[in-house]
């Protein structure tokens, strides 16, 4: 258990990529989640990240995570594993030379267990597809307790335009 | 346009249920998104909220408004009308008697257009089929120029323990 930053080698995916105002993730949005994602130091193929949540993204009752956090995280992981993949694959540093921008085009979440509010999850990303237009990932959240909570295929489109602002 | 809070009649219905500290729209959570769910005036089977995204909902690029929140709005719309639409079928006000309470089992959420971070986002919802053990609910944003952005389904499970708190 325990993937935090001293777990994972190397900067976050985040903190390379120009232009990321995300809520979620963008390391530009002093007001967001600020999600930091990673290689795997144990498989190059998997991304991790861990969050830990705030007292106030409580869902209904005030002991589980809300389900909209816990899509927005998965939802960011999976699109900056995905930035970081195609990176990867052209043989650049994430943020060197022209900007990889993708666009999450669908988002299918299972919420098969609550997740408590009041410890850090872990999240697992891994790109399963990729082509010219479109790139799926699964991504899974880890609860404290070991037991897989949501997972998620977030199918992505390359954006170019996102990267240019 | 304008689907605000003069345009539809009644309480909202995240203000009659009780226990509901939800980060998306617990009216007990200040700070939260407080979004506010109403049956529409012109279609007793459709329930509209309006939302206003914060400049730090941004997405990526700035001007676009992030996808969790996305997801997180569009998740607690389609809850809280499964809600409200258990409580009409027991002819009883939302509040009123025993707790009903949904929690999402899942949520499929398709990105169609990018949505705009400075205008206010419409939701609307129809619960399309409700057993014993689920509701399917079909909710869609609309942004400001009319243009249908996401669409989902989310299904729901009816929930006992998340009323208790």
């Amino acid at each position: 258990m325990g993937v935090g930053p001293a777990d994972v080698a190397g900067d976050a995916f985040q903190d390379l990529m120009p232009f990321n105002h995300c809520w979620g993730c963008g390391a530009d949005n002093p007001a967001g989640l600020r999600l930091k994602s990673r290689w795997s130091p144990d498989d190059p193929e998997v991304a991790l990240a861990a969050f830990r949540p705030r007292a106030e993204h409580m869902a209904g009752p005030r002991h589980v995570l809300n389900g909209g956090i816990i899509a927005t995280i998965l939802d960011c992981h999976g699109v900056c594993t995905s930035v970081a993949d195609a990176y990867r694959r052209e043989g650049r540093a994430i943020g060197r030379g022209d900007t990889i921008w993708f666009a999450t085009g669908s988002l299918d979440v299972r919420y098969l267990a609550p997740v408590p509010v009041d410890a850090a999850v872990e999240l697992r990303a891994r790109v399963i597809e990729h082509g010219e237009r479109k790139t799926v990932v699964d991504c899974t959240l880890v609860a404290a307790a070991d037991v897989c909570a949501p997972s998620i295929r977030g199918a992505c489109s390359p954006s170019v335009a996102a990267g240019s602002e």
